[in-house]
């Protein structure tokens, strides 16, 4: 192994550069030569490669976003696409690739493999919705960008009973939705993977308003619905006043936090060490705090479940 | 004079807190006592009073929110609720009261000083659309909390034409809008003071997207209409994929911006020099980088504008 | 078991707010009452106890600091003064007790509980300095607060060689040193547990220089030397202009992280379970990703070693 | 006029991108082409010019530091350096230059007009210490630094009699003392424009401690003396523990506030204005919440005090 390259695919998560960086030192400490795949597979079709040197990734450790940038590619999807993506990398005689992204984007890591060409996932999504891991990169920033925007939302000192419905990212998975809940003593959580009864919500308000809460918070994963939609029907049956925000695309950037630097520089060194010991087809994970490859079929035959034990944790101390 | 009083009325801001702070101490350091009244006129036709000690207000100069909490109260709408509100004052043998709020917190002042009651008003507002004063405690923190907000939209990188539309704070006023707008670059500002053609701002767009902006942002004072639906017209005439956020009530709180620590400090001890002098039915306003008082009457008689200049200069800079 | 008693003690770390609620929400869940002890066991042998309701830790779970207060006991260090706690603590018919702190706040708890009576520890201090749990209460917070302040030396742009030296807490453990150094892509990482030579330090300085570096960060922790002195060796040996950091007690402080708030949330409502159980003489702990219980004495004999991985990680990442 | 460039000299500042963005889109708006100068003075001499396009300037608005680098330039002291800077301003058929810097870097805007080529000065540095203008880029978020910092203190909860010291910066100047110390109640704050007794400072901590403050905090302007000595005296006279805080460099760093990027946008594009007027040898102020244009000579003529009635303000209000 001589040569490798990395991109980063699919949505973009706090904590990606961090991971490009070690990648590229971590080869450079073995000797390896790093190439850069900008816009992910769409730019592996089109050959869009850049050489990364340690001082390329100099300086991005703490920044948002991805400087290799990030993009979908529908000729991917392809057969064509596929051995146009394996060609480019055989003549830049490139030996093995690190994918960063998502499970969508390690399906189209398989794909490579498939046809001979070694990969390596580093799951980078805010979500936390990849089967196989603890944590993906860019999780722990999105939770705690969630609780500073709530947190602001405690300090208005109002004595009218008063309701805030706070809609997070989630399409499918509810984590974000239940770390926020449970840091920041949310008296519901509404997640995709448990169907939920208004009356209970409304029972919970109002058991809060009477024993002396001056506002109550409600965090809605967007798989859910809509926080206007549940405000709308709170309002209904309680007729207290409610107010909704929607926090968006912000959850996806901001500096990553501490913890999201240090799982991507491991994650990113373990993604070379595992090219190196001749691997392939394998993801990187954190299990139990511990750094380890597993291979894509593995893990994809989990269930990728969010811990409930702390759903109900955070049910039990909202009382 | 030998005894005042303070109260916070209306939605509440970040800075009252350090307001009532300077009421407090700089009215012990003249040798008046001072007392709170809890969830302002609604309190006050109450009697929910307190002592202030100097130690009752350590530790709050950097809290959002309001220590006194505040309140809307209908009662103090009608001639007798305004008579009881000065009873409870006189039983107290209070000989000033300083008003911590928006304008119609300040009609509520005057309302008691047609009864011959000495009261005081300080600007506390996010919203900044208080006639007279330059600023309003509370906007500094406000516009500061939104650009963070924006600030991580800035991270996400892809290379899908994305136009992101944030939704802020202002029914009325633009401020919060055009100030959020020049300091994150946004390359349109919808404000209630100015009609908008929606063909100006998809121009707008489209040109940014061909000289190779990599994303849009566009603010939008709730007051206009909500992003949800200004999004889906500019989806359907350009065909973009657009993402809300609309951030609500946690522009409200938060700790205060040192600006807005000082600015309030200033003014709450300001309000307390001024009751010494004798003055009453005034607010204190920053003009022109000067913390001065200015009559009630007059300052509702001045329109309340935001600073064109920077809703142009933002719109000229965006290009 | 009808009533259980929680304390603080020791230095105070982010999150003990969010391990006190937890201890009191889950007592009141399982029906039992719970007191609060106010400033540690000094607090204890005065008797200073306080009855804690569901709203008595309703908004605190963000708040830095301890609603209990902390302090340091030299009465409890004689046997006279634990034999009054445990008198303060049966006059009160409190059944168990619950001391968040560091490992001196354990040793306490032992004492106690040789005399006879149950005590359950919950790991708080931002040091990270416990055996027996993978991860203290306050850590992540301290680890973050240190970062955010050194990603803002890396905005400075001059063209001088400069080095910052960054002297951050950690008397004897070097995991705050260690977690910020990998995170923030120190140049050198100086710990107790670990001997350095300044002329390695220095060659990797020069090196870096040489390969065009903008500008270099050495992390110190207390224990090794101050920031001061460690420059002054570094100007004196390669010219370059230094320039320091202490950041002292800002450590200690500031709103918990989500993770914080969790694991807190986590460890206090575990240490009620464990009450429950019939348990004594443990301490709560995170061991690869698990939240247990687990005795007192089998901790003390483990060695409290950092990560040396993280640490030899972060200096490949940083040639 | 058909070209202008811009440079920043000096210790960088938050914000000075900010105003880079407005001179470039505004000179674009008006039809000029813009030229960066890179590392200040020193690139000046060197002919280091690039253009720079409307996309040049695209997503740094919020970025601390500065794009174009800044340095110092023994060179440029020596009339050849002047000379040679001149015509290389002349071979690249620039009209006029934009200086973003302190007042050192003025007067090398000055040593060119002498020559007879048009320069105006927009202040930037986190000092505030420019004569002829109310603020300077990067005060205001340096200021709020300081108070995010200090904050984090506020939290620790101990029982004992505890001071901190906080040396920030300000060699010469007050201001960013002042500010911090008024926003953040500190009981004492020590800047080089004023003399203190040692006593007086003790007799504060004191009385504060008699009247139960849990913590005492003391600004020190680095010009005044290092927080260690500070509090070494402290400690001796009073036996109270006292803490330092060192912040150094991280004042200069971070993403601008919204105001020094509101004030950067407006002073960039004005000094444009003010070229195309055909004024030279002035620097951009700020008087009055006015964005004016003054002579150089006139500004240094003025005393560059800070606001006194900040300081003895925060002074009442810290009793």
């Amino acid at each position: 192994m001589k040569r490798i390259a990395v991109l980063t695919s699919g949505g973009d998560s706090p904590g990606m550069n961090a991971a490009i960086r070690a990648v590229v030192r971590k080869g450079h400490y073995h000797g390896l030569e790093v190439m850069g795949v900008y816009r992910g597979f769409s730019g592996l079709i089109q050959g869009d490669f850049t050489p990364l040197q340690l001082g390329s990734v100099g300086d991005i450790i703490h920044r948002g976003g991805t400087i290799l940038y990030s993009a979908r590619s529908n000729e991917f999807k392809t057969l064509d696409g596929q051995d146009q993506a394996v060609r480019k990398l055989q003549e830049q005689k490139i030996d093995g690739l690190v994918v960063i992204g998502g499970d969508g984007s390690f399906r189209g890591a398989q794909q490579l493999t498939d046809r001979g060409f070694p990969t390596i996932g580093v799951p980078g999504t805010i979500d936390n919705d990849i089967p196989g891991t603890d944590f993906t990169i860019g999780f722990d920033t999105a939770v705690n960008t969630v609780i500073q925007c709530i947190d602001r939302i405690r300090d208005t000192a109002t004595s009218h009973e008063r309701t805030y419905i706070v809609e997070v990212m989630g399409r499918d998975a509810g984590d974000i939705a239940i770390w926020t809940g449970l840091a920041d003593g949310a008296e519901s959580i509404l997640i995709p993977e448990e169907s939920y009864q208004m009356d209970d919500i409304v029972d919970r308000l109002v058991r809060g308003t009477k024993r002396g809460k001056k506002h109550s918070i409600i965090i809605v994963a967007e798989g859910v619905g809509s926080a206007r939609e549940i405000g709308r029907q709170i309002h209904e049956k309680t007729g207290y006043e409610t107010r909704e925000t929607v926090l968006g695309h912000i959850q996806r950037g901001g500096s990553p936090t501490a913890s999201d630097r240090v799982l991507a520089s491991r994650m990113g060194a373990k993604a070379v060490d595992l090219l190196l010991e001749g691997k392939q087809n394998q993801m990187v994970a954190i299990q139990r705090n511990e750094i380890i490859g597993i291979d894509f079929e593995k893990a994809f035959q989990m269930k990728c479940q969010p811990d409930m034990s702390i759903y109900q944790l955070a049910e039990i101390l909202a009382i």
